[in-house]
């Protein structure tokens, strides 16, 4: 079956009401193979697979790159037909905010920290735009990446704390051969950026062996990996060793951890994480 | 077919789960004629009619009577069971809140206004237990009376806002014969305080009257109604002239208009208002 392209709100929901069993994925578009495993999940959980791209403003720092984000809707709409989904959602700004969005989810208090701390106001427009997005498709099933970890620990919570009739599914990081985990801010790299890129997550894997090995000086650790990062050029966010369960700063009777980074490369912003358990 | 009621939310999913024409009416309960217009109202348009009664915490204010509040749950379950709803859902505080919730939404600036201003983080509380309601009961239409005018106000633009594909159904004000509008907050009231109340109303048409006769002062008619009010010992939080479309305050270029009042006879806050065409 070819893949139906619907921008409008009113057609969607006519084309799914009939529906009742939809896994749905939630993208920006500039689909990598990260997504396309999304799509892959929801494909395996559902008889209608429906994906959406939306570059959501509301996300989107004044001084971040809204504007430059990609945009390559026709090679997406290839790769999700590859993949199986059913439908496109692709609505215009003015679809989806007709009038200003006066009303807002606020996240958790996590939000503040960790990416949210970089980028104020982030959550914020990640929670309003997926619960949009979740009214107006209403899945029973919706797909996210665990790259973007603390996105989808706030996607749990929003699920939890609104009562939605929704089972939050994670897909594992996709990855190029080097480590690099898959985004579509790779993009924006240069040779020598992509090259150092890789990195980021070969010192995730050198936080991750050394709790392993008994260490639980988890400050030390951070601060060293911070160091570490800095002297070879990048600017670093954060590094920062958590609860999985709770995203609060890991203490030493935390089995189940997560470590993450988020560190730019000149202008552009890379984030990644492991989870893993002592 | 004798009312259910389900106190729990997995038991009302699977209640409903076969439902697909659901009419809700959400309510604080002490159920008086005006919540069982809504009942009815919500008996015309749908096959399952589900009334929710729960004290939401997060919309009472720290000096509010959020203890006192009237609970009267035999009494309501016999109205609804005469009204012909089919379940009523009634939560404790602990099934709606089995943790902090951190998450709400965030009203439109409105909210700040006319009772948001006497009661702040009010209609955040109201839109937030609305939101959540709607998640569990997930039904075609929702009920509200306008005598809450504002918080109707407030939830059209939740729906609105949050594409909610919901249809909401507005409920006339119901009046004792001296024009007082139904409350349940009529009960905290002493036999001097009820027949006082009356005068809101009946300052509210006098207003009307004099709109309708031509004088497009607002401000001065606000003040003098006020004044008029507190003359007679009322505690006036306000009486307010706005455009029925937007709850901004009436221009002499606006048609539909609305004029409402909050005011206070002892601790007992009364609220009322009339919705008039110039």
């Amino acid at each position: 079956m070819a893949l139906q392209v619907i921008p409008q709100i009113a057609n969607l929901r006519a084309r799914l009401a009939q529906e009742d069993s939809i896994a749905f994925v939630p993208t920006m578009g500039n689909l990598h193979a990260g997504h396309i495993h999304l799509v892959e999940l929801a494909r395996q959980r559902a008889e209608c697979v429906v994906a959406s791209i939306f570059v959501n403003p509301l996300q989107f720092g004044a001084n971040e790159d809204l504007a430059n984000y990609p945009r390559t809707l026709a090679e997406d709409c290839e790769k999700l037909q590859a993949a199986g989904a059913d439908i496109v959602f692709t609505p215009s700004v003015e679809e989806m905010y007709p009038t200003e969005q006066t009303m807002r989810i606020t996240p958790p208090p996590i939000a503040n920290e960790l990416c949210g701390a970089a980028r104020p106001g982030h959550f914020d427009g990640v929670a309003t735009v997926v619960m949009k997005l979740f009214s107006i498709v209403q899945p029973q099933i919706a797909v996210f990446g665990k790259k973007d970890f603390q996105q989808l620990f706030i996607i749990r919570e929003l699920v939890r704390q609104f009562n939605l009739p929704i089972e939050i599914v994670a897909g594992e990081t996709q990855r190029e051969h080097s480590g690099l985990a898959l985004s579509s801010r790779n993009g924006y790299l240069n040779d020598g950026q992509k090259l150092e890129a890789q990195r980021l997550y070969r010192t995730l894997k050198l936080i991750v062996d050394n709790v392993q090995k008994g260490n639980r000086d988890y400050a030390a650790i951070e601060a060293q990996s911070s160091q570490y990062l800095t002297q070879l050029g990048w600017i670093v966010d954060y590094v920062s060793i958590r609860s999985a369960a709770t995203l609060m700063p890991a203490s030493p009777d935390d089995r189940d951890l997560v470590a993450l980074a988020a560190a730019r490369q000149g202008s552009t912003r890379l984030i990644d994480n492991i989870e893993f358990s002592v």
